[in-house]
């Protein structure tokens, strides 16, 4: 048999955290988990995200904030999680600049 | 607009840890994300989990054995996260029995 697929979502965090790193770790057809690593990141550079799909995300290390083009502000400690409906127009407006931001994203 | 669905992993957990308690988180379709509270407990009761989908899962607090059907024993910390191919007969063969264990879910 093939070895079972573990790992460790605080593990193998990248040096360089010039640019926010995206993570696969597990999908299938329209169904994404990904970890995404942030430090002092705001994404996306300009506008919003508008998703044609659901996203489930948690902080599992750090502080962000997520701002709604309606002008809410979601500020997220760690544990919190946010379920962003498709074509609900956000973005990360603010992660903590003295240490990575661990999310973890299941888009659905 | 409705407010942003928000919450907590570490929180509301359930007083009575006599039997697994299981939480919806989010979901649509065939996607399901659920926090899962262990404490001392192995489950199924008899026999072995033979689920239809894929299970990716976490855990996010506390210690867990997961056995394969093939004898093999995986033991998970914090952190640490398993992808269950469907049909992958599995079972938690060990939980920590002095404090609880927090797994979160999606099954996919």
């Amino acid at each position: 048999m093939s070895d079972p697929k573990i790992g460790n979502i605080f593990a193998s965090i990248p040096r360089d955290k010039s640019s926010e790193v995206f993570e696969f770790l597990a999908g299938a057809g329209q169904v994404k988990i990904e970890r995404i690593v942030s430090q002092g990141h705001t994404s996306p550079d300009s506008g919003w995200y508008d998703q044609d799909q659901n996203e489930w995300v948690m902080v599992v290390k750090g502080t962000a904030v997520i701002t709604y083009d309606s002008g809410q502000d979601i500020r997220l400690q760690e544990g919190d999680y946010l379920n962003i409906p498709a074509h609900q127009k956000h973005k990360v407006s603010w992660t903590d600049p003295d240490t990575e931001t661990l999310w973890l994203a299941v888009f659905y």
